[in-house]
């Protein structure tokens, strides 16, 4: 269990019991998605320009980073008709795999919508929220390499599911490259108009609105960093979703598992990018070795062999702890996105774990799973935000009015409070407003 | 109702029938609160120092920017029973006031807390959510003359309801002025530590811990552009709530509700500073007039005139419009932060609304009864951006964790569905993950 083993996979091996381990899972851990200021300014300038002439500049950025020479905004539109026919022209076996997850997201999804709610006391006043869907969402669906069908299906079903009247995506085509199977998710989602559009100028385009671009009340999805540094520039013009890190996982398992099943789990990690994170714990020492043996074995066998290897080297970790409350104290530290509990019992450990994007539980549930059809979303909060924030879902694409209707006796006792507390803040057109309701 | 009426009130006047009413409206609603290059640049400062140089950093810039000569963290600290001592000490009609506003606040909030679901399919696979609170949740609150205790109520109230472990409060005191309601509220509203911090660095030590004050896992409050410009850059470090803007007040009323209580309705939302928006509606043009007169009439008798004066001259309107049809229309242009409907029959408005902060329905329901005790909160979504979020709730100190638990025979079927998905996106190691878990 220590670096001085010699060994074929390039991976760092701690121990809990190590003197150095804390410092080393911080090191592993770390990450920092900057923008440096050379990007921020680049950004803003993309944001000014298609703020202050809308499509020209649009379809002018996009003519030099996609390196296209579309002549205008009609070549980088796609419409409904364009989308079913994507759909219709899949090979079966790829469009009945598409409509099956997507009615699976659909189900689970259905399950998350709030319902409005509302008390009344016994003066007569009413109290409450009202639940209402946003009017339009922007959906960003990176374009090239990272471009998932998965992910439309996760980022606008739920919006769908919400009641948002419009959805609206955008993908980039870098040299023109369109994907089939992205255009058959979007038609499968609901979602209504795509533009062929990427980076800071299709974040801009969502967040202003331009001629052609309807302008969209919350945008969602993964990008790049220029995406990222757009989507927090424009946060308050418009909602944003999660500034999202690179994907990781931290798998715990009790010894019993098969390793080469728990081999292939954390490769469907690392095969993600270089900076992708795969992490082992389990207090068994055996099994640890077990595992390693299979993943050094399998390594070879993988069609994503460099980049697996790449991020395990980089950020992966085989963990050994001493006992099932450390690797609570783990999962916990480090608020996983995603957490696959390879135990017999994880019912057992779920009211300890406080911070996950998802919980993957027992040995059949792989995370590749809940990636496509499981039902759950895969757009999950990354790099130690579980502590704070929520997967992707429908409550995402709604937003909440307090109700407050007083009666007529509810006013004038509440007058009398209200009255006090804004004299106690010297606002006494405040007080004087309350005070007009106050029965004499 | 043209401007050319001489009167001794200024504000603008609009019909929506005037030929430039769209681009009158757009003027008054504009507002943006954007940070130059120079606050960029300081707030950047400022972060780097607190968090390289810690409690060190803190002090020396809270003694700079607040005028004190704190020697260390210490003499910025308040524990609790300082803040029982507030409360204690208050006189008490200020102190019944408070405890029953907390009480109103907290049985409210009770009614928002989503619970953990799950459902079991046929098959015995078990999806849902695993509702969590926060460990730890940062209150900012302004110093000064913003110095308002029922925003520590508004803001700490459901952050204990939502189970939130431990609430660190910072309250800057320029000149050394501490405000004993505030500390009597964080008293009352579960506040475990205050320390007299603010601006930037108040947020850097909360985003980021020091030797004496917590990292929390996020940040909810309101403050100057300092805080707000600190509030984005630490975004996905921690969570934060909304970026707010002016406060802002639409009062609709139906010709019925007496103009005093509508004139001081308005004053109370414009007496909060030059920037507040209180805009009034109504289809029946005498009483436009009528409210009109209330409000010279009644302007001269106010304790904040100058502030009341100056808010309705930029940022005021009182708006004639056609019928209550084009009302709706307005309200949902507007996405208001407080939406006053002074109506026989407010209930019959309330489908169409689909975005406001809070909704005050009837003549009874001043906003100001809604600011301090109805229960729900007045942290509310300001320019507009009720498009796309919502009053501060029990919601934002918690998060949710899927959760997916396989049968083995869930697993066989949806690892077939996974693997065709998988290998449409070329990740094999997920396909292969998925397709360990098929049965034979």
């Amino acid at each position: 269990m220590t670096d001085s083993v010699a060994t074929s996979l390039d991976i760092s091996r701690l121990s809990t019991q190590d003197a150095d381990f804390d410092a080393r899972l911080e090191a592993l851990l770390a990450w920092e998605g900057v923008s440096d200021a050379e990007v921020q300014s680049r950004v803003e300038e993309i944001l000014r320009g298609v703020r202050e002439r809308g499509d020209a500049a649009l379809v002018e950025y996009t003519n030099r980073f996609d390196r296209l020479s579309a002549k205008g905004m009609d070549e980088l539109t796609l419409g409904a008709e364009r989308l079913r026919q994507a759909f219709e022209g899949l090979p079966v076996e790829q469009r009945e795999a598409l409509a099956a997850a997507a009615e699976r997201v659909r189900v689970y999804h259905e399950h998350q919508k709030p319902g409005s709610w509302q008390y009344t006391e016994s003066d007569g006043t009413v109290l409450g929220q009202q639940v209402t869907a946003l009017d339009r969402a922007g959906i960003y669906v990176p374009g090239g390499k990272a471009a998932y069908p998965s992910s439309v299906l996760m980022n606008a079903i739920p919006a769908h599911v919400a009641g948002v009247r419009e959805i609206v995506m955008v993908v980039p085509t870098p040299d023109g490259i369109l994907n089939e199977l992205v255009l058959a998710a979007a038609h499968l989602a609901g979602v209504d108009w795509v533009f062929t559009l990427g980076g800071a100028q299709a974040v801009a385009a969502l967040a202003y609105g331009t001629e052609t671009v309807p302008r969209v009340d919350k945008i969602v999805g993964p990008g790049n960093i220029y995406v990222a540094t757009a989507k927090r520039a424009v946060f308050g013009q418009v909602g944003i979703d999660m500034i999202a890190g690179p994907s990781e996982i931290l798998v715990i398992s009790d010894g019993a598992t098969d390793p080469d099943w728990l081999a292939m789990d954390l490769f469907s990690q690392a095969e993600h990018d270089e900076d992708a994170q795969a992490i082992f714990v389990s207090w068994d020492a055996e099994h640890v070795a077990a595992v390693e043996e299979a993943m050094s074995r399998l390594l070879p066998t993988m069609e994503r062999e460099p980049i697996i290897r790449d991020s395990l080297a980089g950020r992966g970790a085989l963990i050994t702890c001493r006992d099932r409350d450390e690797a609570v104290a783990l999962i916990n530290r480090i608020a996983p996105e995603h957490l696959e509990l390879s135990l017999a019992d994880p019912e057992a450990l779920l009211p300890e774990i406080r911070h996950a994007g998802a919980i993957f539980m027992g040995r059949y549930t792989a995370e590749a799973l809940g990636d496509y059809c499981a039902g759950p979303n895969h757009v999950l909060p990354t790099s130690g935000t579980a502590r704070f924030s929520s997967p992707l879902g429908v409550y995402d694409f709604q937003k909440r009015s307090s109700i407050i209707q007083c009666s007529a006796d509810g006013a004038s006792v509440l007058g009398r409070t209200a009255s006090v507390l804004a004299r106690g803040e010297s606002l006494t057109a405040h007080a004087r407003s309350a005070e007009y309701r106050i029965k004499d």
